[in-house]
């Protein structure tokens, strides 16, 4: 009813408090086989397409269709099988297809590596205009990772980093994180991944104790410092968040931010870390994890909610020897350039 | 231990894979009465200051301290008897004490008026730097309210806009909302507020069945446009998110932006309307709204997960006659200049 409806912002006018929640239609009647023609009791009209309607059924088959396309939720696990998903970063730059491909691998799959971008700074400004724009954190607009001298976090040392996921200290930490390769050294270095999701799924057959205290329990996490600007970060997490029906959606794990403050009664303190031990060594287990060196010009891209990551470590020397810009991306950007580029591509609402 | 934790990040460096989850003390030592020696059966030696282990301590007192410390969970309730606070722009900006002062009246009461900011755009970008950063969406990093021409959010226009929070379409909607009003128009354009988590209080014991319905049902919500760049969004909030105790942490409601797709079974979208309408009803009533109208000059900051605005209609003209310039913050953000601020004025940790 275009008295209800703004048509330019495709959204609801009609206020709630207007609306009779017992209302029911006063007349209807096809109109052309292809719409539908309401008339209420207060003498507002409806006039619905019969195609719109029908995909708005209440049916348990029409809802799973729309959810489906609508937020594509298949998942594809995977473990030290992967075969690592590549395109070239050219190409999904200029093209329409390549870049809906790439993003529905990434939804899918979890990661997705782009190769033959410049080896400089800059080309993941690029990736974020692509898809619309990155997401600002503390650590500014893109990071670089490398060996610094009084670093204000520890991957920019050249330690080992085991599996973690980026900045769990944020109540929404970043959807989707890009790491491009600009310096890479000759020993040492490489990177590591694993599928979280899967793993969540082996951990709760194995250990469904484990995975109810990972999937209950909120950890503290911290981060102080000064980058972009100075910060004082706190925040409480689940390690694997759940939906209703119990399924991992997230992973919210970085060790090295784990707060000192750990908030939980004492007598769980104990069961807490025998539950994170099993999930850990799941994770670490070469059943699981993939292993790969980025090459420069390289830039990986994942899911940051899905697939934990790491890195080796490597030798340290008065030069930089590797050099990665990172940046980040949320997933309701990233799905909103996934469906416009699927209404250009495949020519359909 | 200098070995496990890298002092210039503030943050573990020992890998979990290393950790022995069932170690025990292996001696134990006070030094000069303040310090806490610990040696471990590896050989690694651990020196805690007694005031923060202290602070530490699994007791459910000391566990509560700490959380009201970090969190500042106090919350006080408002109906009507609002009285708005007040500070001067000027002030926040450039003193400590006051700025510390809005950030802890904003998180108790959810809503300060800073007063006598310049009656051009801008400012808001000034109180952006003063807190950290802004938080950039599809509607650009500010954005202008006033009457447009093929609106593309309901808000540009010049009707009258029911009780809502801005962004639910977003998994992580916005945490705070700043609007700075620029221009008013003479008749009409009053702006209203309601504690939401006050009125969910409400709602929950006149009606536990409604409060029921909405902190469980899954609402699918729609934004698709142009402005910052072209999207198309989609997200499912539940009206009520509720943390583990069944405490109103998030109002996410929007009834403009609620999609005409319902991902719910038939029989339960009658008894959702019911409950929603009760809602409403809360919102709306005289004992529970504040209307005020804003000054060029002024700029309102609340919280957008707790207190739901709306607008008065006013008259559409061939100039614009009201103009409020917008944005929004992370609460992780408003929460860490918080601390920051704290640290300073009160010159502590």
């Amino acid at each position: 009813c275009p008295q209800c409806f703004l048509r330019s912002a495709r959204a609801r006018r009609l206020l709630f408090e207007d609306l009779d929640v017992n209302i029911v239609v006063k007349d209807i009647a096809l109109a052309d086989g292809k719409k539908i023609s309401v008339t209420w009791p207060d003498g507002h009209a409806s006039e619905y397409e019969v195609e719109w309607l029908k995909k708005r059924c209440f049916s348990e088959e029409a809802r799973a269709e729309m959810r489906g396309d609508l937020f594509l939720p298949e998942r594809q696990y995977w473990g030290s099988d992967l075969q690592l998903p590549k395109i070239p970063f050219e190409e999904i730059m200029y093209n329409d297809e390549s870049a809906y491909k790439w993003l529905c691998t990434l939804k899918k799959v979890g990661i997705v590596l782009l190769t033959g971008a410049a080896t400089r700074q800059g080309e993941l400004v690029k990736l974020g205009h692509r898809i619309g724009f990155l997401r600002l954190t503390f650590y500014g607009p893109t990071w670089q990772v490398q060996d610094k001298a009084d670093a204000n976090n520890v991957a920019y040392t050249t330690g080992k980093l085991c599996f973690h996921t980026d900045y769990p200290v944020l109540q929404h930490p970043p959807g989707v994180q890009f790491l491009h390769c600009i310096k890479q050294t000759d020993a040492g270095g490489e990177s590591e991944v694993v599928d979280g999701f899967h793993v969540c799924n082996r951990l709760k057959e194995q250990s469904p104790q484990a995975y109810q205290i990972l999937s209950s329990t909120a950890v503290d996490y911290t981060d102080v410092g000064v980058d972009y600007c100075d910060f004082a970060v706190q925040c409480k997490q689940r390690i694997i968040d759940v939906d209703s029906r119990g399924q991992a959606v997230r992973i919210n794990y970085n060790n090295a931010t784990r707060d000192t403050i750990f908030d939980i009664p004492a007598e769980k303190v104990r069961p807490f870390y025998g539950a994170l031990k099993e999930f850990v060594d799941l994770l670490n287990s070469a059943e699981h994890k993939f292993t790969y060196k980025l090459k420069p010009g390289d830039i990986v891209t994942f899911d940051n909610w899905r697939v934990l990551h790491g890195r080796q470590s490597y030798q340290s020397g008065s030069e930089v020897t590797r050099h990665l810009e990172g940046a980040y991306a949320d997933w309701d950007v990233v799905m909103s350039r996934l469906r416009l580029l699927r209404k250009r591509v495949l020519n359909r609402d």
